[in-house]
């Protein structure tokens, strides 16, 4: 899995890493149980400063979808709450359909939009194009 | 129409302000052509400085939602370019269709919330539960 940055996004590099990787789960690149690169080494691949990468690895671990362990290193764990996920998503989605009224998308759309992210993500992990992320040195 | 901030919040005062104002049109509270209080007079009702107003209303303008006429005042004015918008909406549901999977989400609980939301705004259209935001002094 390739984590592509754009560095003249308003978007913080640290949170863009970590939408990456939630990206990267999302559409089965990356399980489980997947072992992630070290601090050091992922910032290195894509050139930035360890401390963004450490960054955005904390609010993985924050969001229970990563753990650290001294010893084996970076893995993605998924025991996320969904309990309190679901009242974050709702918020969005109020705000995210909200938008789309103002710039008159309806409903039908909204909903096909979302249908064929769904399609596709099956899709992807059905034909298996699963890449892996280098692995923990 | 009630601006409700969260001071303790992470997001921006100025992008929780454009947030509300844009959940007040996708609400039918707000609509083509109705005025928006002034910088000033808008500070002074939720207690923020006016500069933090003003940079609500600059995004809001660059949004192609509001428009700003030294006599006329500010107005919500829906102009805005479907085309464009469209892409970054597609962007949004990408990341939190991935992030409610990671969660465990699946696609039928997603669309139901989407749904829910087209159907509470439809209701309240309905109802005509239509407060005005203070007109422009």
């Amino acid at each position: 899995m390739t984590i592509e940055l754009d560095m003249r996004s308003d978007i913080p590099i640290y949170v863009q890493i970590r939408d990456q990787i939630i990206k990267g789960i999302g559409a089965g690149m990356l399980k489980d149980g997947d072992a992630l690169p070290t601090v050091r080494s992922l910032a290195n691949d894509i050139g930035v400063n360890p401390m963004t990468v450490n960054k955005a690895y904390a609010l993985l671990k924050q969001e229970g979808v990563i753990i650290a362990d001294r010893r084996l290193g970076v893995k993605i764990c998924l025991n996320a709450d969904a309990t309190e996920y679901t009242v974050k998503l709702k918020k969005q989605l109020q705000l995210l359909i909200s938008e789309a009224m103002v710039y008159g998308i309806e409903e039908q759309q909204f909903l096909d939009i979302c249908k064929e992210y769904y399609q596709m993500i099956r899709r992807k992990q059905k034909e298996g194009t699963i890449q892996t992320i280098p692995a923990v040195e």
